[in-house]
């Protein structure tokens, strides 16, 4: 499988990327309340799981149709872990996950730091909102396009990391950046792609629309 | 002083949560377009600090009964971290900031990563907005209200911590979080307070509501 498509909870995307999204995978699990963003089920739809003490769509899971594993509401992982479990299991190149941020600072954050797990992994993984597309990255080097974001940020989650860059307006050479400060945010790649290469470190690199 | 409140960019606050937190803070100090959010100027204003590449009330900063630090636009520091510096300077006991999340991940996790800076600190720093409040606490033992919120969340912000808790739904003693694990999110406060010792690192506690 080439490209896999979480769709979780959170706030749910506009129906331009969700329908984007949808036409560009190969594959489609949904975490509990992230079955209820779908309008349609679409053919690639591969599994809905989640422990739905709370879904609104509790009754439609039990659809014989509609692949579905009902997790305990005890266990260790969240949905959308399990999700990114199972997701993995196809091997894909990379996996887009929509939604998993929102009101709930927690969960974005959990979200976010629970990604660190897959850094060394051979399949990339992409947390895609409507303004921003946030990627956890190990060492080595990698070519990000500009894809009409305006801002390409890079925020250590690791105490600190080293990094350079190569076609940005702010260029760093073997910069160490530490988490607690906040030197790289708001960068800009200047034409169609720029390079990150990380010596040390994980790194959040976010890019955003204004 | 005992309570700081700084005001920044990102998602405005409620007209209730501003006025209820104007009206509990001894000195205000107002991050760039977190100026944006006052209506009239309290009396309790400090200092407005930024660089107002952007702001649309440039004009009004320049108003001689507004104190105002302008900075320049390529410095090191955010506005937010000029503002709690600016705010520690008059030592007081809490700073509560309201802004610093908001569409923009990057902005988002910029603005907790840095009150990692102030652990060590003889004062506490919270971050709050309409659904959320949150720290980050190093070692010690620390006594958290319910104050309405449902959840209580524990992330380790270093690679792991040890925490234990008293007065939660689901206790932990000196139990090892991973970052890149997920299991201290959404444990509750039983009944009006509840205590967290953090033995070894640093961890985000957010407190929310559903």
């Amino acid at each position: 499988m080439k490209r896999g498509l979480i769709i979780t909870g959170g706030t749910p995307p506009s129906k331009e990327l969700l329908e984007r999204e949808i036409e560009a995978a190969d594959g489609i699990i949904c975490a509990d309340h992230g079955f209820d963003a779908l309008g349609a089920i679409p053919e690639k739809l591969l599994l809905v799981v989640g422990d739905f003490d709370s879904a609104v769509r509790t009754q439609e899971i039990q659809r014989p149709e509609i692949p579905a594993e009902i997790l305990s509401p005890m266990k260790d992982e969240t949905d959308t872990e399990m999700a990114l479990l199972r997701m993995l299991e196809y091997k894909p190149e990379e996996i887009r996950i929509l939604g998993g941020t929102g009101s709930r600072i927690d969960h974005s954050l959990a979200t976010i730091f629970s990604l660190e797990a897959y850094v060394d992994g051979e399949t990339r993984i992409l947390l895609v909102d409507d303004s921003n597309r946030l990627e956890i990255l190990g060492e080595g080097r990698y070519t990000f396009s500009k894809d009409g974001y305006t801002y390409i940020s890079l925020l250590p989650l690791t105490d600190s990391a080293i990094v350079s860059t190569e076609g940005m307006k702010y260029e760093i050479s073997a910069l160490s950046l530490m988490r607690k400060r906040t030197r790289g945010v708001s960068n800009e790649i200047l034409d169609n792609t720029g390079t990150i290469t990380i010596h040390k470190g994980h790194v959040v690199v976010v890019q955003s629309s204004d």
